[in-house]
């Protein structure tokens, strides 16, 4: 099966949950008011990668787990952002009981 | 806290768990042989970013899913992991439990 980049879906669709325009996501993220509609539209067609910091600050201000940008499946995706909402203890937990199966 | 880059722990970490050294893994996805080894030892190091689409290749080759090497903490990686092997239904069903909680 041939690949495809998970970021482009994973952000547009991160992005449009958080209610923010490519220009806002941009700009609070530090990038100029010229070029962050732009460069966001850019990540979101799969012109360009983002680097790992970038797409760092994009999951800050998204508020969703940095591993969620390359999640290659939907369940995966959700699963990722409701893991990143679990304690540490629940984590283990979660782990012990998925190892068992 | 400062930010520090996923990928070279998580990289080190399935590899030497796949018993495979830096240069038969750069080999096995079609790395050159005289750069194989030098190669996967600056990604490991944290002096290069491999691309997404090469990444891919090594997750594949080591078995884990992509989003395996960018996740923040051992326990997300680990639950990555197993998540991985799961069914899509069985995914369902975590999903909406890990939502009812």
């Amino acid at each position: 099966m041939p690949f495809t980049n998970p970021i482009p879906v994973r952000l547009k669709e991160a992005r449009k949950k958080a209610k923010l325009s490519q220009k806002s996501l941009g700009e609070s993220i530090g990038m100029d008011e010229s070029s962050a509609s732009p460069r966001m539209n850019q990540y979101e067609k799969g012109k360009h990668t983002p680097d790992v910091q970038t797409l760092k600050a994009i999951a800050d201000k998204l508020g969703v787990p940095l591993n969620y940008f390359f999640c290659e499946d939907d369940s995966s995706a959700e699963l990722a952002c409701l893991i990143a909402q679990l304690t540490e203890s629940e984590r283990k937990k979660l782990i012990a009981a998925l190892s068992r199966e």
